[in-house]
Protein backbone atom coordinates (compact mmCIF):
# COMPACT_ATOMS: atom_id res chain seq x y z
CA UNK A 1 0.00 0.00 0.00
CA UNK A 2 1.35 3.51 -0.75
CA UNK A 3 0.47 6.58 0.84
CA UNK A 4 0.99 10.35 -0.87
CA UNK A 5 -0.07 13.84 0.55
CA UNK A 6 -1.19 16.66 -1.36
CA UNK A 7 -1.29 20.19 -0.55
CA UNK A 8 -3.24 22.96 -1.70
CA UNK A 9 -0.73 26.33 -1.50
CA UNK A 10 -1.40 28.80 2.30
CA UNK A 11 -3.73 31.77 1.00
CA UNK A 12 -2.23 33.67 -1.24
CA UNK A 13 -2.48 37.82 -1.65
CA UNK A 14 -4.81 37.67 -4.54
CA UNK A 15 -7.20 35.27 -2.24
CA UNK A 16 -7.23 37.79 -0.30
CA UNK A 17 -8.29 40.59 -2.77
CA UNK A 18 -10.52 38.20 -4.56
CA UNK A 19 -8.78 38.27 -7.83
CA UNK A 20 -8.49 36.04 -10.73
CA UNK A 21 -4.95 34.70 -10.14
CA UNK A 22 -4.10 31.77 -12.75
CA UNK A 23 -0.23 31.50 -13.79
CA UNK A 24 0.27 34.95 -12.04
CA UNK A 25 3.35 34.54 -9.40
CA UNK A 26 1.81 36.06 -6.40
CA UNK A 27 3.23 35.52 -3.01
CA UNK A 28 1.71 33.79 0.42
CA UNK A 29 -0.09 36.31 2.61
CA UNK A 30 1.53 36.33 6.47
CA UNK A 31 -1.79 33.97 7.23
CA UNK A 32 -1.09 31.90 4.25
CA UNK A 33 2.58 31.38 5.64
CA UNK A 34 1.33 30.29 8.87
CA UNK A 35 -0.83 27.73 7.50
CA UNK A 36 2.11 26.35 5.38
CA UNK A 37 3.83 25.97 8.85
CA UNK A 38 1.01 24.44 10.10
CA UNK A 39 0.55 21.98 7.99
CA UNK A 40 4.15 21.18 8.12
CA UNK A 41 3.36 20.81 12.20
CA UNK A 42 0.47 18.77 10.90
CA UNK A 43 2.27 16.52 9.03
CA UNK A 44 5.43 15.83 11.54
CA UNK A 45 2.93 15.08 14.81
CA UNK A 46 1.14 12.58 12.51
CA UNK A 47 4.99 10.93 11.88
CA UNK A 48 4.73 11.43 8.29
CA UNK A 49 8.45 11.65 6.21
CA UNK A 50 8.66 11.91 2.64
CA UNK A 51 11.76 11.01 0.12
CA UNK A 52 10.75 13.48 -2.36
CA UNK A 53 8.48 16.58 -2.97
CA UNK A 54 7.13 18.17 -6.02
CA UNK A 55 5.62 21.15 -6.53
CA UNK A 56 4.94 24.11 -9.52
CA UNK A 57 6.84 26.75 -10.73
CA UNK A 58 4.89 29.51 -8.95
CA UNK A 59 5.51 30.85 -5.86
CA UNK A 60 3.00 30.36 -3.43
CA UNK A 61 3.39 26.31 -4.20
CA UNK A 62 7.09 26.62 -3.67
CA UNK A 63 6.75 28.71 -0.94
CA UNK A 64 4.49 26.65 1.08
CA UNK A 65 6.21 23.51 0.75
CA UNK A 66 9.65 25.34 1.69
CA UNK A 67 7.54 26.01 4.77
CA UNK A 68 6.38 22.70 5.49
CA UNK A 69 9.84 20.95 5.10
CA UNK A 70 11.22 23.66 6.90
CA UNK A 71 8.64 22.76 10.09
CA UNK A 72 9.51 19.06 9.43
CA UNK A 73 13.10 19.35 9.22
CA UNK A 74 13.24 18.15 5.94
CA UNK A 75 15.12 20.64 4.48
CA UNK A 76 17.33 18.46 3.04
CA UNK A 77 14.50 16.77 0.62
CA UNK A 78 14.97 16.57 -3.34
CA UNK A 79 12.32 18.77 -4.73
CA UNK A 80 10.87 18.91 -8.32
CA UNK A 81 9.34 21.93 -9.92
CA UNK A 82 7.01 20.84 -12.58
CA UNK A 83 5.16 23.73 -14.57
CA UNK A 84 2.23 20.43 -15.08
CA UNK A 85 1.81 21.14 -11.63
CA UNK A 86 0.44 25.04 -12.15
CA UNK A 87 -2.56 26.19 -11.36
CA UNK A 88 -5.24 26.44 -13.99
CA UNK A 89 -4.34 29.35 -16.42
CA UNK A 90 -7.52 31.87 -15.92
CA UNK A 91 -6.40 33.65 -19.68
CA UNK A 92 -7.81 37.43 -20.35
CA UNK A 93 -9.26 37.16 -16.51
CA UNK A 94 -5.55 37.01 -14.72
CA UNK A 95 -5.61 39.99 -12.16
CA UNK A 96 -9.06 41.47 -12.20
CA UNK A 97 -11.51 41.21 -9.61
CA UNK A 98 -14.99 39.49 -8.98
CA UNK A 99 -16.47 42.57 -9.53
CA UNK A 100 -14.40 44.36 -12.64
CA UNK A 101 -15.45 40.74 -14.60
CA UNK A 102 -19.29 40.70 -13.72
CA UNK A 103 -18.76 44.37 -14.96
CA UNK A 104 -17.04 43.62 -17.68
CA UNK A 105 -18.78 40.07 -19.05
CA UNK A 106 -21.97 40.08 -16.90
CA UNK A 107 -22.45 37.70 -13.87
CA UNK A 108 -24.13 34.61 -16.18
CA UNK A 109 -20.83 34.33 -18.17
CA UNK A 110 -18.43 34.67 -15.20
CA UNK A 111 -20.72 31.83 -13.97
CA UNK A 112 -20.24 29.67 -16.71
CA UNK A 113 -16.24 30.33 -16.92
CA UNK A 114 -16.20 29.26 -13.07
CA UNK A 115 -18.62 26.63 -13.25
CA UNK A 116 -18.10 25.00 -16.99
CA UNK A 117 -15.35 21.88 -17.24
CA UNK A 118 -14.92 22.60 -20.83
CA UNK A 119 -15.65 26.27 -21.31
CA UNK A 120 -12.13 28.49 -20.83
CA UNK A 121 -12.16 32.20 -20.29
CA UNK A 122 -11.05 34.72 -23.10
CA UNK A 123 -7.58 34.35 -24.13
CA UNK A 124 -4.87 36.72 -23.34
CA UNK A 125 -3.99 37.64 -26.34
CA UNK A 126 -0.13 36.68 -27.88
CA UNK A 127 1.32 39.97 -27.30
CA UNK A 128 -0.11 40.52 -23.86
CA UNK A 129 2.39 41.27 -20.61
CA UNK A 130 0.83 39.05 -18.79
CA UNK A 131 1.34 35.79 -21.75
CA UNK A 132 4.47 33.50 -20.15
CA UNK A 133 6.22 33.26 -23.32
CA UNK A 134 9.20 35.42 -22.34
CA UNK A 135 9.14 33.88 -18.91
CA UNK A 136 12.23 31.80 -18.79
CA UNK A 137 10.70 29.10 -16.06
CA UNK A 138 8.90 28.03 -19.05
CA UNK A 139 11.78 28.93 -21.96
CA UNK A 140 12.04 24.99 -22.41
CA UNK A 141 8.81 24.06 -23.37
CA UNK A 142 7.44 24.68 -27.13
CA UNK A 143 5.03 27.78 -27.23
CA UNK A 144 2.36 25.71 -27.97
CA UNK A 145 2.26 24.05 -24.95
CA UNK A 146 2.27 27.80 -22.93
CA UNK A 147 -1.28 28.24 -22.58
CA UNK A 148 -3.47 31.72 -23.35
CA UNK A 149 -6.27 30.34 -20.91
CA UNK A 150 -7.83 26.80 -19.78
CA UNK A 151 -10.79 25.21 -19.02
CA UNK A 152 -10.36 22.52 -16.41
CA UNK A 153 -10.09 20.08 -19.17
CA UNK A 154 -7.07 21.67 -20.52
CA UNK A 155 -5.48 21.68 -16.98
CA UNK A 156 -6.39 17.88 -16.34
CA UNK A 157 -5.30 17.34 -19.64
CA UNK A 158 -1.19 18.51 -19.37
CA UNK A 159 -1.94 17.75 -15.07
CA UNK A 160 -2.00 13.63 -16.46
CA UNK A 161 1.04 13.07 -18.00
CA UNK A 162 2.71 14.34 -15.02
CA UNK A 163 1.09 11.86 -12.90
CA UNK A 164 2.01 9.03 -15.31
CA UNK A 165 5.81 10.11 -16.39
CA UNK A 166 6.78 11.15 -12.91
CA UNK A 167 4.32 11.00 -10.15
CA UNK A 168 3.48 7.21 -10.66
CA UNK A 169 6.82 6.23 -11.14
CA UNK A 170 7.90 8.02 -7.91
CA UNK A 171 5.14 6.12 -6.15
CA UNK A 172 5.89 2.97 -7.55
CA UNK A 173 9.44 3.21 -6.87
CA UNK A 174 8.62 3.23 -3.41
CA UNK A 175 9.06 7.02 -2.78
CA UNK A 176 6.76 8.72 0.04
CA UNK A 177 5.88 11.41 -2.39
CA UNK A 178 4.60 15.12 -0.91
CA UNK A 179 3.06 17.68 -3.88
CA UNK A 180 2.41 21.09 -3.54
CA UNK A 181 0.31 22.56 -5.82
CA UNK A 182 -2.88 24.25 -6.92
CA UNK A 183 -6.70 23.69 -6.72
CA UNK A 184 -7.06 23.26 -9.62
CA UNK A 185 -4.24 21.30 -10.66
CA UNK A 186 -5.11 18.98 -7.61
CA UNK A 187 -8.67 19.08 -9.03
CA UNK A 188 -6.99 16.94 -12.17
CA UNK A 189 -5.05 14.36 -9.63
CA UNK A 190 -8.20 13.27 -7.58
CA UNK A 191 -10.59 13.28 -10.94
CA UNK A 192 -8.30 10.87 -12.52
CA UNK A 193 -7.62 9.00 -9.25
CA UNK A 194 -11.17 8.94 -7.89
CA UNK A 195 -12.93 8.68 -11.56
CA UNK A 196 -15.18 11.97 -10.87
CA UNK A 197 -17.45 13.12 -13.47
CA UNK A 198 -16.41 15.96 -15.32
CA UNK A 199 -19.90 17.87 -13.96
CA UNK A 200 -19.34 16.87 -10.43
CA UNK A 201 -15.18 17.75 -10.18
CA UNK A 202 -15.82 21.53 -10.56
CA UNK A 203 -18.12 21.44 -7.22
CA UNK A 204 -14.63 19.75 -5.44
CA UNK A 205 -13.09 22.58 -2.94
CA UNK A 206 -9.55 21.71 -1.66
CA UNK A 207 -9.20 23.92 1.58
CA UNK A 208 -5.65 25.71 1.49
CA UNK A 209 -2.43 24.59 3.66
CA UNK A 210 -4.66 21.06 4.61
CA UNK A 211 -2.62 18.04 3.96
CA UNK A 212 -5.05 16.07 2.09
CA UNK A 213 -3.54 11.73 2.55
CA UNK A 214 -4.36 9.58 -0.20
CA UNK A 215 -4.13 5.71 0.53
CA UNK A 216 -3.58 3.88 -2.69
CA UNK A 217 -3.12 0.00 -3.29
CA UNK A 218 -0.99 -1.17 -5.28
CA UNK A 219 -2.38 -0.63 -8.95
CA UNK A 220 -2.22 3.12 -7.50
CA UNK A 221 -6.53 2.74 -6.80
CA UNK A 222 -7.49 5.00 -3.64
CA UNK A 223 -8.48 2.95 -0.93
CA UNK A 224 -9.33 6.07 1.65
CA UNK A 225 -8.24 9.40 1.99
CA UNK A 226 -8.68 11.68 4.39
CA UNK A 227 -7.13 15.54 5.55
CA UNK A 228 -4.72 15.25 8.33
CA UNK A 229 -5.41 18.00 11.25
CA UNK A 230 -8.00 19.64 13.16
CA UNK A 231 -11.55 19.06 11.82
CA UNK A 232 -13.18 22.19 12.92
CA UNK A 233 -9.95 24.40 11.21
CA UNK A 234 -10.37 22.18 7.91
CA UNK A 235 -14.30 22.70 7.52
CA UNK A 236 -13.38 26.57 8.07
CA UNK A 237 -10.76 26.64 5.57
CA UNK A 238 -12.92 24.43 3.25
CA UNK A 239 -16.17 27.05 3.76
CA UNK A 240 -13.43 30.06 3.17
CA UNK A 241 -12.31 28.29 -0.56
CA UNK A 242 -16.35 27.88 -1.40
CA UNK A 243 -16.76 31.27 -1.04
CA UNK A 244 -13.18 32.51 -2.93
CA UNK A 245 -13.56 30.07 -5.42
CA UNK A 246 -16.28 32.42 -6.41
CA UNK A 247 -14.13 34.93 -7.59
CA UNK A 248 -11.16 32.35 -8.52
CA UNK B 1 32.93 31.54 -22.22
CA UNK B 2 31.27 30.73 -19.03
CA UNK B 3 29.91 32.16 -15.79
CA UNK B 4 29.19 30.56 -12.45
CA UNK B 5 28.42 31.60 -8.74
CA UNK B 6 29.97 30.12 -5.69
CA UNK B 7 28.90 31.29 -2.25
CA UNK B 8 29.52 29.58 0.89
CA UNK B 9 26.45 29.46 3.49
CA UNK B 10 25.95 32.74 5.43
CA UNK B 11 26.99 32.80 9.55
CA UNK B 12 25.51 29.23 10.98
CA UNK B 13 24.51 29.13 14.87
CA UNK B 14 28.53 26.98 15.65
CA UNK B 15 30.28 29.23 13.90
CA UNK B 16 28.93 32.29 15.99
CA UNK B 17 29.56 29.56 19.37
CA UNK B 18 33.07 28.79 18.11
CA UNK B 19 31.88 25.00 17.41
CA UNK B 20 33.69 22.23 15.24
CA UNK B 21 30.66 22.01 13.01
CA UNK B 22 31.37 19.45 10.20
CA UNK B 23 28.28 17.62 9.08
CA UNK B 24 26.00 18.36 11.85
CA UNK B 25 23.06 20.62 10.38
CA UNK B 26 23.47 23.23 12.69
CA UNK B 27 20.69 26.66 11.13
CA UNK B 28 21.93 29.94 10.22
CA UNK B 29 21.90 32.74 12.70
CA UNK B 30 19.93 35.85 11.62
CA UNK B 31 23.32 37.15 10.79
CA UNK B 32 23.56 34.47 8.51
CA UNK B 33 20.16 35.16 6.96
CA UNK B 34 20.61 38.62 6.30
CA UNK B 35 23.64 37.59 4.34
CA UNK B 36 21.95 35.17 2.45
CA UNK B 37 19.39 37.69 1.86
CA UNK B 38 22.24 40.15 0.89
CA UNK B 39 23.77 38.26 -1.64
CA UNK B 40 20.32 37.53 -3.52
CA UNK B 41 20.33 41.59 -3.98
CA UNK B 42 23.62 41.66 -5.05
CA UNK B 43 23.51 39.52 -7.57
CA UNK B 44 20.18 40.75 -8.61
CA UNK B 45 21.78 44.34 -8.40
CA UNK B 46 24.19 42.96 -10.72
CA UNK B 47 21.86 41.55 -13.43
CA UNK B 48 22.68 38.14 -12.74
CA UNK B 49 20.43 35.31 -13.33
CA UNK B 50 20.33 31.47 -13.15
CA UNK B 51 19.14 27.90 -14.58
CA UNK B 52 19.84 25.51 -12.19
CA UNK B 53 21.61 25.57 -8.77
CA UNK B 54 22.91 23.12 -6.36
CA UNK B 55 23.70 23.05 -2.66
CA UNK B 56 24.49 20.12 0.06
CA UNK B 57 21.93 18.17 1.86
CA UNK B 58 22.85 20.61 5.28
CA UNK B 59 20.49 23.54 6.10
CA UNK B 60 22.92 26.02 6.39
CA UNK B 61 23.43 25.97 3.05
CA UNK B 62 20.15 24.82 1.92
CA UNK B 63 18.37 27.88 3.54
CA UNK B 64 20.96 29.99 2.20
CA UNK B 65 20.27 29.23 -1.13
CA UNK B 66 16.30 29.42 -0.56
CA UNK B 67 16.84 32.78 0.68
CA UNK B 68 18.75 34.09 -2.27
CA UNK B 69 16.46 32.63 -4.61
CA UNK B 70 13.76 34.21 -3.01
CA UNK B 71 15.48 37.99 -2.97
CA UNK B 72 16.35 37.61 -6.75
CA UNK B 73 12.62 36.12 -7.75
CA UNK B 74 13.97 32.81 -8.50
CA UNK B 75 12.09 30.92 -6.22
CA UNK B 76 10.77 28.11 -9.41
CA UNK B 77 15.04 27.37 -10.33
CA UNK B 78 15.30 23.85 -10.14
CA UNK B 79 17.65 22.75 -7.18
CA UNK B 80 20.17 19.70 -6.93
CA UNK B 81 21.14 18.49 -3.21
CA UNK B 82 24.13 16.59 -3.28
CA UNK B 83 25.46 14.99 -0.15
CA UNK B 84 29.42 15.23 -1.60
CA UNK B 85 29.09 19.19 -1.45
CA UNK B 86 28.53 18.87 2.50
CA UNK B 87 31.18 20.52 4.42
CA UNK B 88 33.88 18.43 5.51
CA UNK B 89 32.66 15.89 8.38
CA UNK B 90 35.09 17.04 10.95
CA UNK B 91 35.09 13.20 12.94
CA UNK B 92 34.50 13.57 16.83
CA UNK B 93 35.52 17.21 16.79
CA UNK B 94 32.40 18.12 15.76
CA UNK B 95 30.14 19.58 18.32
CA UNK B 96 33.28 20.83 20.48
CA UNK B 97 34.13 24.18 21.09
CA UNK B 98 37.88 25.40 20.73
CA UNK B 99 38.65 25.62 24.23
CA UNK B 100 37.25 21.83 24.90
CA UNK B 101 39.47 20.70 21.94
CA UNK B 102 42.53 21.97 23.29
CA UNK B 103 42.14 20.72 26.62
CA UNK B 104 41.00 17.46 25.62
CA UNK B 105 43.95 16.62 22.68
CA UNK B 106 46.38 19.72 23.26
CA UNK B 107 46.94 23.13 21.20
CA UNK B 108 49.65 21.63 18.93
CA UNK B 109 47.28 18.88 18.24
CA UNK B 110 44.35 20.59 17.43
CA UNK B 111 46.58 22.68 15.03
CA UNK B 112 47.67 19.56 13.05
CA UNK B 113 43.77 18.98 12.21
CA UNK B 114 43.73 22.41 10.75
CA UNK B 115 46.23 23.10 8.88
CA UNK B 116 46.93 19.35 7.77
CA UNK B 117 45.99 18.87 4.32
CA UNK B 118 45.64 15.28 4.34
CA UNK B 119 45.51 14.30 8.55
CA UNK B 120 42.04 13.94 9.62
CA UNK B 121 40.61 14.42 12.96
CA UNK B 122 40.24 11.74 14.75
CA UNK B 123 37.06 9.35 13.87
CA UNK B 124 33.58 9.16 15.53
CA UNK B 125 32.69 5.77 16.39
CA UNK B 126 30.69 3.95 14.29
CA UNK B 127 28.01 3.48 17.51
CA UNK B 128 28.45 7.25 18.29
CA UNK B 129 25.01 9.56 17.91
CA UNK B 130 26.77 11.76 15.84
CA UNK B 131 27.43 9.35 13.02
CA UNK B 132 25.10 9.39 9.74
CA UNK B 133 24.50 5.94 9.38
CA UNK B 134 20.59 6.20 10.16
CA UNK B 135 19.82 9.65 9.05
CA UNK B 136 17.37 9.18 5.95
CA UNK B 137 19.37 11.58 3.32
CA UNK B 138 22.47 9.42 3.17
CA UNK B 139 20.13 6.27 3.42
CA UNK B 140 20.64 5.57 -0.89
CA UNK B 141 24.27 5.62 -0.10
CA UNK B 142 26.82 2.47 0.71
CA UNK B 143 27.88 2.04 4.29
CA UNK B 144 31.56 3.16 3.26
CA UNK B 145 30.77 6.16 1.32
CA UNK B 146 29.37 8.13 4.68
CA UNK B 147 32.46 9.16 6.34
CA UNK B 148 33.28 8.95 10.27
CA UNK B 149 35.93 11.95 9.77
CA UNK B 150 38.17 13.52 7.01
CA UNK B 151 40.49 15.84 6.13
CA UNK B 152 40.60 18.38 3.35
CA UNK B 153 41.93 15.65 0.86
CA UNK B 154 39.01 13.44 1.65
CA UNK B 155 36.53 15.82 1.09
CA UNK B 156 38.47 16.64 -2.32
CA UNK B 157 38.44 13.15 -3.22
CA UNK B 158 34.00 13.04 -2.93
CA UNK B 159 33.38 16.76 -4.17
CA UNK B 160 35.48 16.11 -7.79
CA UNK B 161 33.20 13.20 -8.80
CA UNK B 162 30.40 15.66 -7.99
CA UNK B 163 32.21 18.24 -10.53
CA UNK B 164 32.51 15.92 -13.18
CA UNK B 165 29.70 14.10 -13.18
CA UNK B 166 26.85 17.12 -12.20
CA UNK B 167 28.10 20.81 -12.50
CA UNK B 168 30.63 20.18 -15.36
CA UNK B 169 28.11 18.99 -17.78
CA UNK B 170 25.90 21.61 -16.50
CA UNK B 171 28.27 24.24 -17.39
CA UNK B 172 28.68 22.76 -20.89
CA UNK B 173 25.07 22.25 -21.62
CA UNK B 174 24.69 26.38 -21.39
CA UNK B 175 23.14 26.44 -17.94
CA UNK B 176 24.34 29.20 -15.84
CA UNK B 177 24.51 27.27 -12.31
CA UNK B 178 24.57 29.12 -8.46
CA UNK B 179 26.54 26.47 -6.33
CA UNK B 180 25.42 26.91 -1.91
CA UNK B 181 27.77 24.98 -0.43
CA UNK B 182 30.69 25.42 2.58
CA UNK B 183 34.53 26.75 3.02
CA UNK B 184 35.55 23.02 2.15
CA UNK B 185 33.61 21.67 -0.53
CA UNK B 186 34.65 25.06 -2.08
CA UNK B 187 38.10 25.17 -1.25
CA UNK B 188 37.96 21.32 -2.93
CA UNK B 189 36.18 23.25 -6.38
CA UNK B 190 38.59 25.93 -6.07
CA UNK B 191 42.00 24.15 -5.44
CA UNK B 192 40.64 22.24 -8.68
CA UNK B 193 39.69 24.84 -11.16
CA UNK B 194 42.69 27.34 -10.19
CA UNK B 195 45.38 23.99 -9.60
CA UNK B 196 46.48 25.76 -6.19
CA UNK B 197 48.86 23.13 -4.23
CA UNK B 198 47.94 21.06 -1.24
CA UNK B 199 49.64 23.26 0.84
CA UNK B 200 48.42 26.77 -0.11
CA UNK B 201 44.76 25.49 -0.37
CA UNK B 202 44.53 25.12 3.66
CA UNK B 203 45.44 29.04 4.06
CA UNK B 204 42.51 30.16 1.68
CA UNK B 205 39.52 32.00 3.37
CA UNK B 206 36.19 32.18 1.69
CA UNK B 207 33.84 34.63 3.75
CA UNK B 208 30.43 33.56 4.26
CA UNK B 209 27.36 34.88 1.87
CA UNK B 210 29.45 36.73 -0.54
CA UNK B 211 28.58 35.40 -4.00
CA UNK B 212 31.87 34.81 -5.64
CA UNK B 213 32.13 34.40 -9.66
CA UNK B 214 34.42 32.17 -12.00
CA UNK B 215 34.59 33.00 -15.16
CA UNK B 216 35.54 30.03 -17.21
CA UNK B 217 36.52 29.26 -20.63
CA UNK B 218 35.18 27.08 -23.23
CA UNK B 219 37.44 24.09 -21.52
CA UNK B 220 36.22 25.20 -18.34
CA UNK B 221 40.04 26.88 -17.43
CA UNK B 222 39.51 29.78 -15.28
CA UNK B 223 40.44 33.15 -16.61
CA UNK B 224 39.29 35.34 -13.74
CA UNK B 225 37.32 35.66 -10.53
CA UNK B 226 36.01 37.69 -8.69
CA UNK B 227 33.82 38.26 -5.32
CA UNK B 228 30.56 40.39 -5.99
CA UNK B 229 29.57 43.42 -3.67
CA UNK B 230 30.88 45.99 -1.69
CA UNK B 231 34.87 45.64 -0.98
CA UNK B 232 34.64 46.71 2.27
CA UNK B 233 32.33 44.10 3.46
CA UNK B 234 33.65 41.42 1.87
CA UNK B 235 37.29 42.05 3.55
CA UNK B 236 35.47 42.31 6.81
CA UNK B 237 33.73 38.86 6.23
CA UNK B 238 37.25 37.11 5.50
CA UNK B 239 38.85 38.25 8.22
CA UNK B 240 35.91 37.17 10.08
CA UNK B 241 36.44 33.88 9.32
CA UNK B 242 40.45 33.85 9.02
CA UNK B 243 39.35 34.22 12.85
CA UNK B 244 36.43 31.59 12.80
CA UNK B 245 38.62 29.29 10.89
CA UNK B 246 40.84 28.86 14.24
CA UNK B 247 38.18 26.50 15.51
CA UNK B 248 35.69 25.33 12.52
Amino acid sequence: MYKIVFMRHGESTWNLENRFTGWTDVDLTEKGRAEARMAGQVLKDAGFTFDLAYTSVLKRAVRTLWLTMDEMDLMWLPVKNDWRLNERHYGALQGLDKGETAAKYGDQQVLVWRRSYDTPPPALEAGDPRASFDDPRYAGLPKDAIPLTECLKDTVARVLPCWNEELAPAIRAGKKILISAHGNSLRALIKMLDGISDHDIVGLNIPNGQPLVYELDKDLKPIRHYYLGDPAAIAAAQAAVANQGKAK
